[in-house]
């Protein structure tokens, strides 16, 4: 089994340590990882004229040809996970396949997100917390945007949550793992 | 045909005003408006245990069974657009079906990243931007994460970016509409 590892991770300035490692992980439970920036043949992605959109569809192709993901939801510059790893946990479930996540961040979304909204957020006459400009905060203790949450749920998928020392929050792969675990019951079950 | 409206507009603190205007548009342009908290008879969703997790399956199904996706893709609380938003932009993508979408802020991504990283983030040895936790920032003079500006071109559709005065930014349609139009003519060449 395939597993498209989808996160900020590509990021990191030691990515390619990290890419390394995740697979390692991912050959201890009998899967083989495919990290974003693996190389892979693809004729559209080879004669696309800008870098960026190469990029994009090698991703798609790869994503395409996994039979499952696992995504780092780690809130990511903001109270949600980041954009593009969000995308493709979307493109992932419409394929029908599993899906899984971890968070190194435990704190609900709406907490976060009144982190980011500063003192100006506030309880409307319905009782509900709205921003500065009076849109309304998800109030259901989820970890991310109910999309995210609902997304790995109807997939059966695990959404791990777990705190994690400050310096280890790009590195601790402990929810990484369960997500593994949980993927090979999942597919022992299937 | 049927196009799904996703967007953070069901945040609004007049989303039913918004639902229908943006309905009013579509009707003008030969098409059905479906707004995210529109009903839906769905016996998965009528039979979910938490609101939450309801509200996540109405919105796939409405997804499913739309033609296209015009997403409100305005920076929402953050660099990026709205997590949710941004799930079912990848979803519709891996559908097959056309995505297309506006943002009432013209400023690239990259420079809007550099405002929430603060002042924090540097060039590295490099010279690629790097917050202060070291990670990259994307720099290819795009809308948001290639991901979302690379899954509207893969679909042949379109991202509009402009100003709007700060005050109009959750009502300004001229870019929904911008889309409307986009979608037609590529209906039409279809």
């Amino acid at each position: 089994m395939k597993v498209y590892l989808a996160g900020p991770d590509v990021f990191l300035p030691d990515a390619d340590a990290m890419a390394a490692e995740k697979k390692r992980l991912c050959a201890l439970h009998g899967m083989e990882g495919v990290f974003p920036t693996d190389p892979r043949p693809d004729p559209a992605a080879d004669a696309a004229p800008d870098l960026w959109y190469a990029i994009y569809l090698r991703n798609e192709a790869h994503i395409r040809a996994c039979d499952a993901l696992v995504a780092n939801l780690t809130p990511f510059r903001g109270p949600s996970a980041d954009a593009g790893t969000v995308y493709e946990l979307g493109f992932m479930r419409a394929l029908g396949r599993p899906v899984l996540g971890y968070s190194n961040d435990p704190a609900d979304f709406t907490a976060r997100t009144l982190r980011a909204t500063g003192p100006e957020a506030q309880r409307n006459a319905a009782g509900r917390w709205v921003d500065a400009e009076g849109l309304a905060l998800e109030e259901f203790g989820l970890a991310d945007n109910l999309m995210i949450d609902g997304g790995i749920r109807a997939a059966s998928g695990l959404l791990v949550r777990q705190a994690v020392p400050e310096t280890a929050r790009w590195s601790d792969l402990r929810g990484f793992e369960a997500c593994l675990k949980a993927l090979s019951a999942l597919q022992g079950n299937g």
